[in-house]
């Protein structure tokens, strides 16, 4: 592992990240990427430590990463799932946290449906005085912390396999397509691009990216390098990176488009619209794709421009360096 | 670990338990405790056996405490649950008990809503001739072993940390307040209690402790330190310990009860009741908490008076202890 | 372990298995039994390696084998679930199954309700050129290939504890009585017992059975051991083993069949039915068993004439062979 110099206690949000933060996971991810090509895969770093995944709000992807991850460390893992919980009983989520924080945690990865539960809990903690981390694993429509790291992984493991590092993305232009209004990756990740000195591009229809919510991102982005579009040319135009963002069906319903067919048209990436971008051009998304909508089935699966794979075996390497550095030379 | 002679199989209730049994479990959650605080909380004694959580009533709590518990000693677990089970299946719990017998379970841990199915399930594995142990997580209205005596422990180690020993609570008076017709955790605290010498009150509205129950109740605990009480006032004086219980809502549809404010004014427990008891008195609920209700929210937070985060931190410490008891030198 | 040479990646089907592989499996499965029986049942094989149980079908005693043997190899493993999975976000199965692949998992063990899933992702997984391998643990109707596999070795054992090897069927009758239309499981035991050169009769009702079916079956099997029939007694005369299958209650409502009591009445073994056969005949259901319709409740719990706790027993260790074959000298 680097010897780097870490003090952050809990992964909330990227928002304050420092560029030595971002370079500590970066470079720790790197290291277990290396582990994980090993022939044992495991290594001891958190032995006897107990990870808990708090998941209020269901997941298979982002629970499976992080159990893996924690796995691979030799942490014990405990999976909670509010469909089968006590949470029916009508207990508090404070009161759910403490619970495991009493049975002896000492992390908490916790998705909400609800902005600022991870922040909530991570307070009551402090206030105890008590040595448990809470990580985000997606609250709301507020942030999914690992996510943007792991896309940052990827890019920049892309460029420089041995050495990644933040300033790799200096002057890359990098588009994040789709429904900006309502994704908590899109907005972790214009956190850690911002940081690294790339050029965002935002491009969605006016109803999943208001004059209001671009008018309230850019000064808080402080930097003259964001762009928000209503459509899809200029923010592709020469884009080293398009990151493809999942379309919540619900939108629908919420008439907030008029059908899948007319957003995959003006919004969905496909090898046609991959032409207006740099030539070595590629593509990301979160996950689970809603094939032929946010991205065709065909791009999807061109491994020359789709890096979705990519992104979920750095998802493990990123999680692990995340669970090392908020975890080690804790116990 | 203690040198205890331990000699029982199955836990199934508190019922004919010894002052010995008592000791041993006290002694060697006291060991147990210890471990829980190293830099490695991880013992190997029950490496290559097999825990199996067969949890026919839903519980998110009790569950993960004995997981807990079952992997800082190293063992393997199951968890099995109803929802998404073969019992859909129609197969019957003997025939689901005996199928994880087959497979080599070593320890079951078994909840369920019917009283009397762990004590089964023990039957037919004592019938079988086989060396599984069966432990009762919660049976219906009958008991809840481990919850009467992780309460004990908690208790006793208030009182003498080093040494926690059942006779530490004679001459202490301790009174259990709320819906003691349907707790099956009552039960429990009562064997243990008044097998410790303690003088026990409890206290409910005649409905929750019908004078049936207390008469069928009375002569069974076969002591002069046993009352029952159907206003608080009466338990509370001078009261050492308050126990308090959740109060199942379904009851209110059962017109047990008029409404949870009218509840809470009688026999919910503030800072303004306490000051009946004594001065150094202790708050307890096994969880989840219905704040306001059985406890008042202020109440349940102030470490001065509440000992319910300690119990969850006892409750893995017990059950480190039961798993160990009944669990080493079989395989 | 013993030195075989083993090159089958995917375990899909019996169909094409090899005399060679059965007494690969069998003997495999033999060492593995004798590691269940030492003090400690764990072997570090497959230390490292990830194991995700894809159960696309809800199953609890498959994949608690399953998981148990995985365990007992030292493998870690992860547990999907189709209910609280992102599946209902419209992500296709192959999807899913790339997502397991990109987080490093070894093998996949898959349960689906559709005929030929898992072949389609071992299909998938070859293309992309990757070493994880797929083992179907049951797919609609088509095969159930580990079931079949511990049927065969908890027969072969019975006869020679020893030294289980395919040949020590040769000569003997095995009937398969019950749902064979629709059972998955029968399908994986007729390959593995032709192949074993046993004897091989089926019998259930016509609508169980139809005659499109068995003309269908003949030819496939390709020998002068195989014999259908719409009544019990030919079947059951001087059998050495009675193989029954779970009648699923739903095939009552599609009108096959007129009531369960009928069914228990023509099919349904019992004491009294065993008497055509020879007499140490035994018999096999590869659960969960509804009592009193397929077999009754008291030949099931006669351990003289009951194969079916041995065979959830020969489950964990075949299920380890498995792993272990298909698993070793990948990592």
């Amino acid at each position: 592992m680097p010897t780097t110099t870490w003090n952050r206690h809990h992964i909330l949000s990227l928002a304050d990240f420092t560029a030595d933060e971002y370079n500590a996971v970066l470079q720790t991810a790197a290291s277990f990427r290396e582990v994980l090509s090993r022939r044992t895969k495991k290594v001891p770093t958190l032995q006897g430590h107990v990870v808990a995944n708090l998941f209020f709000e269901p997941s298979t992807r982002t629970r499976s990463s992080f159990e893996i991850a924690a796995k691979r460390l030799s942490a014990d893992t405990l999976n909670f799932a509010a469909a089968t919980s006590s949470m029916t009983k009508g207990e508090t989520i404070l009161d759910t946290a403490k619970t495991y924080l009493a049975m002896g945690t000492d992390i908490m990865v916790i998705r909400h449906k609800e902005a600022g539960v991870p922040q909530a809990i991570a307070q009551e903690m402090d206030r105890l005085g008590v040595r448990v981390s809470v990580l985000n694993a997606g609250d709301g429509q507020h942030e999914h912390p690992s996510q943007g790291l792991l896309d940052l992984f990827t890019i920049c493991t892309l460029i420089n396999p041995e050495n990644p590092r933040l300033e790799l993305l200096q002057g890359k232009k990098i588009a994040i397509v789709g429904d900006i209004l309502h994704s908590r990756v899109a907005r972790s990740n214009i956190w850690s691009l911002i940081a690294s000195g790339a050029e965002v591009h935002l491009a969605a229809p006016p109803t999943l990216l208001p004059k209001f919510f671009a008018d309230y991102l850019t000064p808080q982005v402080n930097t003259d390098k964001f762009f928000t579009h209503w459509q899809l040319a200029p923010a592709l135009e020469n884009a080293d990176f398009v990151m493809t963002l999942r379309l919540q069906k619900e939108r629908m319903t919420a008439h907030l488009l008029p059908s899948l067919r007319e957003y995959h048209q003006l919004f969905g990436i496909t090898h046609n619209q991959l032409q207006w971008c740099k030539p070595n051009v590629k593509v990301l998304h979160p996950g689970p794709v809603n094939r032929g909508v946010e991205i065709s089935s065909e791009l999807m699966d061109d491994p020359e421009f789709s890096l979705i794979q990519s992104q979920v075996t750095s998802g493990v390497a990123v999680r692990m360096a995340l669970l090392y550095l908020i975890g080690s030379g804790k116990v």
